[in-house]
């Protein structure tokens, strides 16, 4: 596929939207044609299963039916959305991916890792990511964060309220990965000034997408 | 488990429906207490994907994504209201459940055959149906009875508008499920009168639970 594929990972309230968002301007301003996208979702079927997700009761659904919504919405986001766009040559940035199911559903929510690894290889399959920020920050100040902008933006809290010691586990599966594939994953410490993170993301970037 | 599970299983418009509820009522009257529920669906969080996957495009998921939707629903469906019936020595009557993953998404669908394989066992695991009933009518025959029942019925036809050829292979599909499992399937002729129909459902499932 002649585009690039970059996600953004880690845990609530790390910064994850707003730095990909703010890449995506940096991107457009140096003329590339990008696509900003999310999961779960960036697909009109892939919203709506987005929405029974993240709303709702804690446990509405088990670990392992959670990655199979979130798969199934990724089936639909990487059919409708994310091969087309590579295959235009476009610059794909998607706030979470693949790294989050493992994270979330396997090392933290205690899911069937087997599972999800055979859902990555058979749904994923090539398509993946030739850069992944991890954006890292302690637990206690990503959920003070995350819970901040809740307040204005309303009711996607089901994830949040599973409490902190869930967050820590994601924390660490997130590291954890990063430490597995160290070609593939950057950890940047977001706990840094707003600008501090932005200037190590755009440098990550480029050494990927030649930023002039 | 000390309850009894037995699932209805074929194409579309071949009576699985009106004969589970005929089926449930004369065990009722026998003095059994009966669970009828359905797939997908049988919880409310499962019949919220039910919607999702019952309606709109033909192709707005692809075989694999139906699957996945299927078995996050069949999780949720297991762990509310199948496992607690079985638990308390309910007879559970279910309109579909793991078979039709393997014909409609499987067999008719083409959709990844090993993960459907690794779903049944991590999902359903040990609550496999003790008997299963397929109904069996011609493609046409049953297509045309449900294009009845959806003048009637509403919007529930996503599966229905995928054409004769996929038709003609759920009911291969179906019935290579019977060959295989001879222990836990019978096949039902459905396409001749209700009542016939009825007494050889009724007769299969004496063999099971012991009506009086």
């Amino acid at each position: 596929m002649p585009g690039v594929f970059i996600t953004f990972e880690g845990g609530e309230g790390t910064g994850k939207s707003s730095h990909a968002r703010d890449l995506a301007e940096v991107l457009r301003k140096a003329g590339r044609t990008v696509v900003l996208t999310r999961e779960p979702g960036g697909s009109p079927s892939a919203e709506e299963v987005r929405a029974l997700l993240v709303t709702g009761a804690v446990g509405r659904w088990s670990a392992d039916a959670e990655a199979l919504l979130n798969y199934a919405a990724r089936d639909s986001h990487l059919r409708e959305t994310i091969r087309p766009a590579l295959a235009r040559g476009d610059l794909v940035l998607c706030d979470r991916f693949m790294d989050s199911s493992r994270a979330y559903q396997g090392f933290a929510g205690g899911g069937d890792m087997a599972l999800i690894d055979m859902l990555e290889q058979s749904i994923v399959g090539a398509t993946r990511p030739q850069l992944t920020l991890i954006l890292d920050v302690e637990p206690e100040l990503g959920l003070a964060r995350a819970k901040g902008r809740a307040g204005a933006a309303g009711v996607e809290d089901r994830f949040e309220k599973k409490g902190l010691a869930f967050h820590r586990k994601l924390r660490e599966a997130f590291l954890a990965i990063a430490a597995k594939e160290p070609g593939r994953c950057r950890v940047i410490d977001s706990s840094r000034p707003y600008e501090a993170v932005s200037e190590d993301i755009k440098r990550a970037v480029a050494s990927v997408v030649g930023l002039a």
